[in-house]
């Protein structure tokens, strides 16, 4: 990360001369921008809009983007509609900002600002190092914006206590190798997480997954709800866990077969792969992923599948 | 809609003072917001945020709403989590605007500006009538911004049109009866109209049901194609037609089964329900979400389930 201290701290004097931040991004970018929109929103005070990237490219009517700072994420750099919406915004004289691997990539040329992952190489498709390096990235943005970047350096720490898990993830994987469809659930800032690992699940497993906030789960989608269905409930320790739990209890009370991915003791479930219990809510998705990337990988391998050739999917997407 | 003329030119009036919008909604309301993502995006150059509840309810951290116009969307106008957005707007000094089916509601009461859907009781669990009265409302909006009331007359017509299509409907859900799992797609304007339809299709027939832009579709979720796979497309006549046209043939190529929705001749499938070939695209979410509900609806009596009683859900649902 010291390799963006000094970008984290530029992006964030960008911020500061805004109102309100547009994200674009598709896919795990996506997530990331999920991400964004608690952590910049929640400790920053910035309002993020997720933007629709067809008003820019297909209908070719932008929005004014007047009070915004406009960040494009993507590990490529390359698909065309995120890079209309920056170069958009440096036409109307918005402030821009590139959170990208390739730093070389269109993408970072239309930037003030780029943040390099930094992550080398991803050979997967399905992409997890760089998710977790967005995720960091937008940490730091957030914490150039307190003015402190010291706050992430227990963060590798907590990644590594999540990669111990592997055996755990294995063990769950192959108990729910017949597994055909899941809901995957969590709340506040892990929305983001719980939307990223039913990414992963259905790229690598072709399991149909559905993520949702808690909240939203119950303003429908509960209704697929049977006994023995497969749910996956992101649970950190912090301000959601309350409602988190009152729902995943209601999920347990409808005999839904629960895997908690979790912190702390959720104690109506032994099925819990667990990370680093002092690891802060805000900061929580990174581990909280690693442990679940780990579960998609296991459920592929349990599935007779190859993780790194998933169906149908290529490593960069171009869409318009 | 004459009922809400004057109020839709006062909340044109809130938003030419603003730079952008912050919607707040869950579940069906949520997908209207959507739908306002492009609409006031595309047509009157406003970016749309889809606020998070939770940085509002469950951290308390609410961001700064400087330069924005609140609006709440809600049948009911009950649920805490929404209505804690509108009350922090109103105490920074924000326009607040309510789309509701209850003008007596506290949402309303906390609102500069009510558009009241006008839609009678909605005895049905799975909201429908006030799902296609909010779009009206939202559209309604929108005109005010161009100045002109006009185009929404025949908006009734069409939706006429698409009751029509009924006996397809019906036709088509019984052939897709042992359906348990789906795809729904769309792009632009109609990104709100798969949303709105997988959720429909989950909650009457309990039916997974994934939506997604086919831009998004194509960074992942294409993965869990595979022969036989229902995919259901939106298409509508307008500016996305060519690529969504383009995800569906390789829909058709990973021999996915192909249902559309669609006011032209797709020539690759036989399998569409039609909804009027006149509308404008921006409109077309309207008729083209009430062929989906029938659609729905049919599947539902076709799996032997009753539509008025979804499991597990209750008419309002109170989250925080």
């Amino acid at each position: 990360m010291a390799l963006n201290a000094g970008p984290a701290r530029e992006a964030g004097r960008l911020f500061e001369d805004c109102q309100y931040a547009v994200v674009a991004a598709r896919g795990t970018s996506d997530n990331a921008g999920r991400y964004a929109q608690y952590v910049w929103g929640a400790r920053n005070g910035y309002p993020v809009s997720l933007t629709t990237p067809s008003v820019f490219s297909i209908y070719e009517r932008p929005p004014r983007l007047d009070g915004a700072v406009v960040v494009g994420i993507s590990q490529s750099g390359e698909s065309p509609d995120i890079i209309a919406v920056l170069e958009e915004a440096k036409s109307q004289g918005r402030p821009t900002i590139a959170i990208t691997n390739s730093p070389g990539s269109p993408l970072a040329g239309t930037a003030d600002v780029v943040l390099d992952l930094g992550a080398g190489v991803e050979g997967s498709v399905a992409a997890t190092k760089t998710f977790t390096a967005q995720l960091a990235c937008i940490a730091l943005v957030s914490e150039a914006l307190v003015g402190s970047i010291g706050g992430l350096k227990d963060l590798a720490h907590h990644v590594e206590t999540s990669l111990e898990t592997e055996a755990e993830a294995e063990v769950l994987a192959a108990r729910f190798s017949g597994m055909e469809h899941c809901a995957v659930l969590g709340r506040g800032y892990n929305h983001a997480t719980a939307f990223e690992l039913a990414l992963k699940i259905q790229e690598l497993t072709q399991v149909v997954a559905q993520p949702y906030s808690t909240a939203d789960f119950l303003h429908g989608p509960i209704a697929v709800l049977e006994g023995g269905y497969p749910v996956l409930g992101v649970v950190a320790r912090g301000d959601a866990v309350d409602e988190v739990e009152e729902v995943l209890d209601r999920v347990l009370a409808l005999n839904a077969s629960l895997v908690t991915i979790s912190n702390l003791q959720y104690e109506t479930t032994d099925d819990t792969i667990g990370f680093a219990p002092e690891v802060e809510e805000w900061l929580s998705p990174v581990p909280a992923v690693v442990c679940g990337q780990l579960f998609a990988y296991h459920l592929a391998l349990a599935k007779g599948l190859d993780p790194e050739s998933p169906r149908g999917l290529h490593k960069v997407t171009r869409t318009i």
